[in-house]
């Protein structure tokens, strides 16, 4: 169930195409973090506001269904949805579809927060919470 | 089960690591693809010999676990094992470790055999087959 | 002097960071290749549609001034420009500025026309050349 | 004139290759990278140690001359070498050649020493400098 959902379009570059004339697997994996960027964005703290106050979200998990390549130039949707309220983590899932609007990838990730300076787990920020839970918090 | 089992070193580059100090977590995906490459050539068919004969090797999933994080100039251990004889689709399994031989990263991939020209399924080619399986074929 | 300009916004992705904590130096090397695919898109003749018709642009040379680093989730303006017309060379000059509005790299490239069969150098596209001197061609 | 060279050998990876069939231009850069820090480390002061003691080297000049391509799996060996003692910059050239002893890439670089706290210029570590100069220092 889906509890927050951003929708992002980025370009395939050439830099990210291989000599198959596809988009390089390992590429979609940047996508989600961009993805992930913009939902958290959306809720009113950026990834990069999280660093500056010394939360680190370090992937654990990851993993990815290729269901049809993405080829250079093409204008990706990238669909990021938030699942349930984190607690020590996170959880993402992934949909992204070419211009045709077929859905080319599916993927999830598990993500932790992490203390900048003891590297260890810690609770997810209050703000965060809050913009995913008003009444819970 | 394990049919064939490589060993591959890889330094983490800077250009891989990112500003939470480790190797960014989709340089793996590349590491992995390395491990393949040198696991197909110690079965005498590397991986380019594949493409100059018209079939064509992508990705279909990827599943990765990130257990601790490598870092800049680190020589990491890639272990890329195929656990059967594949048949359109190949399976490799992948475990990373550091130089304290720590265990960090666990991953399993799914790629097809394509007809480079057509980009249709095809069977894997018999030299590949033979190397994996001396009696059976 | 200036024959073409385009002005693209790129923002800095977390897999483009190091451990420096700044963009990766070879990262800006794929936003003028960014940068000069939207000069093109201007143009009215994309590179992929070049590409299309059987023509690569392959990059010869490039030099690069580092002048100020770009930082994660920071908004990059590339302006790319056409400083005259090409022959079977073709020349792009490059500046980034960050959100401040300060300078933070100067690039200039050469890349050539070449015959994507033969791969031997060609003359630029008609149509390319009328978009870019309507009057003389 | 060279004071120092070291030369490393690097195997293009399908994750560097673009769908031209080339290895994409920006990618030899993290190779120059490669080949900065093996000849820092031949020097007996690995890149890594130098950031562990508060020195970091961002890049500020580069230059590239791309001659011809390089090929998938292709084992090109990184020449790099130190032309003077360094002061608050540091010049790197490099010379790639393919597994045809054809030279490939002409590159020089510059880069800075620099404080990791005040993010000020600073001079080079004296023991780099006794490396270089065994007499002069």
């Amino acid at each position: 169930m889906a509890i927050f959902t951003n929708k992002t379009q980025i370009r395939v570059r050439y830099a990210e195409t291989d000599k198959m004339g596809y988009c390089y697997h390992a590429n979609y994996i940047a996508y989600f973090e961009v993805g992930r960027a913009e939902c958290l964005r959306d809720l009113g703290m950026s990834y990069r506001e999280m660093e500056d106050t010394g939360i680190l979200m370090p992937v654990t998990e990851m993993s990815v269904k290729y269901l049809k390549p993405a080829f250079y130039d093409e204008v990706l949707s990238v669909r990021t949805t938030i699942t349930q309220v984190p607690s020590v983590r996170m959880f993402f899932d992934y949909e992204i579809t070419n211009d045709k609007m077929e859905l080319i990838t599916q993927a999830s990730s598990t993500l932790v927060f992490m203390n900048a300076q003891t590297r260890r787990p810690m609770p997810p920020p209050k703000r965060l919470l809050k913009a995913l839970d008003p009444v819970a918090v």
